[in-house]
């Protein structure tokens, strides 16, 4: 109160609107930022993530804080956000982390592993299990900090031109597979390819792909994979629970002041928040409008889930040897997985049975 | 810039600290507002959402928007909640919306209905598919503004001094139960009875009570009625994914800035994932305490669960009848629900389960 007498009397007389502390001009200067994206603007759920973000911060901020979106392909190509950020040819990024396993492994377990956690787990290991103070030294290496933007859920397991019933019927196969998984796949004979959404429809189209998995029916069918595959094949054991990141140059990240830190930090939870949402939102019914166009669903055999799971853990096994960073988040999320699923199938497993046990009868 | 070097020129000579645009002034006042919670302190799950959310808002405003945290009890009783936000008694609460279904029904749908949705189907239903624009309305009319603001997940079915098996078990039973869910279960004969919290425990102790349901394993242990009853049942089937909710004094929402509005607004459901988070990751552990502590566990027989489920929509299609707003939003509710379930069974259900199913073979 006396601060705002103050105010008018020492403002009187001025241009009132062209006068303000350094206090509040320190910490709320005006930025103008570039984030790009892993994503194409059609995907409208993972790049919608980023808009939602950059509105959010700009209206926490009386618009002070202006964050400019790119889709893949307008400032760097999709699979180079990291670099970009690193680099600070752009100040921030979103993409999905295990793109990046090449250059260390360990950024698989920022998006997921297969037959890791699912979406909830996810949030839950990053946010109170240690997740994220693992994380982040990783990200420090690499000159970002890191916060998960918005979770996937449990992803499909792709679109083949063939129904394969038997580990003998991936032998061969070449398959677009995102991330950390083609280490995995490979040891059932797949051939693995990695390849940013954009040029996966003509590859498939053209043959130089047998399948392709991307991520669930909703941004699968803008992809419209459906049209040169019939076969779409469930669950995607590889990423239960896939969460993109943001990714912060970590120099620039440092000069933020607390309130813009806080503010950019809320804006990013929110954003995956309403991601998961969207996707929650947008799949049911876009798996119905798939399957009328004819769309053959199959579950992926017990014989090909239990090699999978096989070769996935003997992966984890060499990979933790050799790389002992690995070796420690791999135990530490792997000891939550455990602990997790004991709980998860007490209470929401019989959940979400019942329910669907009843959703057939009606 | 040009506006900068203006301030440079105007500022010149006075107390530069104690001089503020009218614009930042009116977007970045001082506020002290108080929040009531429906919960004790102890239950730092629920509570610490509430302390996680004053803690962003101060953060992300400098300080200047400070928000005091009161437990149940402090400023009003954890069922007064509504009221006290409603009168302006306090400018906010935390609470479930369902508490308040004696006053209007709908109230139900903003937490939890039985055999409704699960905690990310609710966040779905609630942002993208129109719950938050059903129940906008609904929260008007009682003087609130209301954001979700955490989820339970997947609530237990309660404690009981004695195994129950058939329908014919739960006659007379007086069992405290949270929200409309007790309008259903009296119709299998038995006395449910709206109880806070802190006064559960005497009342169970006493013999007053038969059976309690609160949430999960880590807020039931603190609550300590492993010690006097020891059949544990699952799933809680009322609340398969319960929303807490912030509610705001209406006017004094209306009242704050546009920035203000969005700083609280992304601090809720910030702090809403985080208390989801710690559900997710303190439940696990207190499980395997509670099961060491002699808890046992039991699952609700099929008879009982069906015959709660038929009870159940027996009290929608009545209600429906009676309300027309209970009825609207019921049938968006159900609609999401249907088609969700539809997809749950394809992707999320059977990774769970094939997880679920190793996790048996280790």
């Amino acid at each position: 109160m006396k601060r705002r007498e103050f105010l008018r009397a020492a403002g009187a007389g001025l241009a009132a609107s062209a006068v303000a502390t350094p206090a509040i001009a320190q910490s709320m200067p005006e930025l103008k930022w570039r984030l790009t994206a892993s994503w194409p603007k059609s995907l409208d759920t993972l790049f919608g993530a980023c808009e939602d973000f950059s509105k959010r911060v700009a209206e926490s901020t009386d618009n002070k804080f202006q964050i400019q979106i790119f889709a893949a392909g307008e400032v760097v190509p999709g699979l180079q956000v990291l670099d970009a950020v690193q680099n600070g040819t752009v100040e921030m990024g979103h993409t999905a982390a295990y793109y990046f396993w090449g250059k260390d492994p360990s950024f698989a377990f920022a998006t997921a592993i297969p037959f890791g956690l699912n979406a909830r787990q996810q949030d839950a290991w990053q946010l109170r299990a240690g997740g994220f103070e693992l994380l982040d030294p990783l990200f420090a290496d690499f000159g970002c900090y890191g916060i998960p933007m918005g979770n996937t859920c449990a992803q499909m397991g792709g679109w083949f031109r063939k129904e394969i019933k038997t580990v003998a019927d991936l032998k061969g196969l070449k398959f677009r597979i995102g991330g950390f998984a083609g280490n995995v796949i490979k040891r059932l004979g797949v051939v693995p390819q990695s390849i940013a959404p954009s040029d996966i429809y003509p590859a498939l189209e053209k043959g130089a792909l047998d399948a392709v998995e991307w991520i669930g029916p909703y941004d699968d069918e803008k992809l419209g994979f459906y049209k040169v595959a019939k076969y779409y094949y469930y669950p995607g054991w590889w990423e239960g629970g896939a969460h993109a990141h943001l990714l912060i140059n970590r120099s620039k990240w440092n000069g933020l002041s607390k309130s813009y830190q806080s503010i950019i930090t809320a804006a990013a939870r929110e954003a995956g928040v309403g991601m998961t949402a969207r996707y929650d939102y947008l799949n049911p019914p876009a798996m119905k409008r798939l399957i009328a166009k004819g769309t053959q669903l199959r579950p992926f055999s017990a014989e090909i889930l239990e090699a999978s799971f096989k070769a996935a853990n003997d992966v984890y096994a060499d990979m933790g040897k050799r790389n002992a960073r690995f070796k420690k988040i791999l135990d530490s999320i792997m000891a939550f997985h455990r602990e997790s699923y004991s709980w998860w199938q007490v209470c929401e497993l019989p959940f979400d049975s019942f329910q669907v046990r009843m959703l057939r009868r009606t």
